[in-house]
């Protein structure tokens, strides 16, 4: 494989992107018109509300080339996307893409980028409808629009969370932040955490679960875990103007041997709490539904942690104390 | 007004944009649910179809904060979506942002550039509904995503060119790139070549030019001149799978006098050929409705400038000679 001198022109890689893409769409959502023109097209399902989520990821910000592969920053812009529909219990449908690219990054490095998020958009039956590429001056710059949908009866937003509801929580929490850790840090130990690594790389959203929880209707709000359990959390109870306690003991934590554990800087519960980009879901039900969710959807399992509170603030109680939860998740402009 | 020495955290700023909007945002098109949640949802008229479009600005890509105040920075991404709307025939109504900030930015920075972005929403009725904030390690980096509608029965695309077909023009060509020579070249003449140099920096979309030529139904195909009438006529003429003639006289350039024209480094027909950025709208109409198309629209004039041909390929009339005219434009890779 040769390396080209320079990146094709604007045109020429449009034109790669959409053959790529029609080798990949997912035949359902077709649109009325996609890639080539000034604008795409679809029509909407009648009586649904359409959603929309932008998420960016920033080379050095959120990926670092030393171990992503091309292939692995397509996947996860995308799949960072599909978990705002999924915590919205959305079906998604559509996303166009931003890509702005330093001149060393040639079209195979291009064509791999959207093969992985291709992959993944063909995997959920989400179509690319069209973007926009340019040149950077710095690293990359990644930006995805999704598009879904809703019937209205069935959205579930972070303010629906009342007193005494439960809450719940998809998955094991602290996987992603651990593996970016070993990745970042521990680079030697990276196949004893491929679990781990690979939740970093490419995190798997949960759109069929969240499309689940919506349409039996005992959820009362929902988000997904993006900045880490205690930040969320707090996102969910400023909007839902409630708060919460959770129980330290039943928090999933990543299935790490002790031994594989010793070498990592904090506890299990740590990353739990305060790592980023698990994206997975957490909800709260009624405390009268909580025995119809079920204990686990697609394999995933889903745990009982803790409960919604008339009084604002986050709690967690621990090895018989309670103590304030601070949101100290992730924050993009904290790093 | 203290500089504040970092910036808000992502929450805070989330916090600030929202408040903001809310100060700006057009009642009219009000969503099911704006900023702050996983995503944003509206619902859409029967009917319609969905108009999506992306188009990001890359600091020293696409603007040099030499001369683009924070306002005008957020002016033009807005202006550069709302123009492909334009060029669909449809009705803006929904935008999301997506902003990577280098740390030496602070919050009055950003407050600034959504000020001139919802200055020029609030005049065309869109309405904010979301979008992502993060630190970036290089440049500033501002993608947009806007939603729109249009009647399926009045859309406008590339595609509908046909032999016989008469090509039109809106405004005057080649100002935006003028603007930008004198700003970056000649910035001691920025006074004198004002009208220019703010189409650069504030171009002015069509949107409603674009919404009253779909409604009557005479136009077969649209495209807006972002590239330069050259790149954009090519652009326009492929989609169709025509070619096209026009009239060196007939396009309408930049009302410079002699003298101003001498300090510049090309002819105003190479900047109304080549410089991008113009955000006029070039369309075609059978031949039999050429006479139906108004002189000029809200004041913008309206210019007929050649005519499609069976034959591939686009070529300019210019001193009694017929030259090809190759599609070289602006084009954000060859820089």
């Amino acid at each position: 494989m040769s390396v080209r001198p320079r990146l094709d022109t604007e045109a020429q890689l449009i034109k790669r992107i959409q053959r790529l893409s029609s080798r990949f769409a997912p035949s359902r959502p077709r649109p009325f018109l996609s890639i080539g023109d000034d604008a795409a097209a679809f029509k909407n399902a009648t009586n649904s509300l359409t959603l929309v989520s932008t998420d960016a990821l920033v080379e050095r910000i959120h990926f670092d080339l030393k171990y992503f592969t091309p292939e692995d920053v397509g996947w996860k812009a995308l799949a960072v996307n599909l978990s705002d529909i999924a915590a919205m219990g959305g079906r998604p449908l559509y996303f166009t893409t931003s890509l702005a690219l330093p001149k060393d990054k040639n079209s195979r490095w291009t064509e791999r980028l959207y093969q992985g998020m291709l992959q993944l958009a063909e995997k959920v039956k989400v179509c690319l409808i069209g973007g926009d590429t340019c040149s950077s001056p710095g690293g990359i710059f990644l930006d995805l629009t999704i598009i879904g949908e809703v019937n209205p009866s069935q959205i579930l937003t972070r303010q629906g969370a009342h007193p005494g509801d439960v809450l719940f929580v998809t998955g094991e929490l602290g996987c992603a932040a651990i593996g970016l850790e070993v990745l970042r840090d521990h680079s030697k130990l990276a196949k004893r955490f491929r679990k781990e690594t690979r939740r970093h790389l490419r995190p798997e959203p949960r759109s069929d679960i969240g499309r689940f929880l919506a349409s039996r209707r005992y959820v009362s709000a929902m988000i997904d875990i993006s900045d880490g359990l205690s930040t969320d959390l707090h996102h969910l109870c400023e909007q839902s103007q409630v708060g919460a306690v959770i129980d330290a003991t039943e928090v999933p934590l990543a299935h790490v041997s002790q031994k594989a554990g010793s070498s990592l800087s904090k506890s299990l519960l740590d990353y739990a709490l305060r790592g980023g980009e698990d994206y997975e879901l957490l909800f709260t039900v009624a405390p009268e539904v909580r025995t119809r969710i079920p204990k686990s959807i697609g394999g995933v399992l889903i745990r009982e942690i803790g409960q919604i509170t008339a009084e604002s603030g986050c709690w967690i109680n621990q090895e018989e104390r309670r103590r304030k939860l601070l949101p100290s998740g992730f924050d993009h402009f904290a790093r």
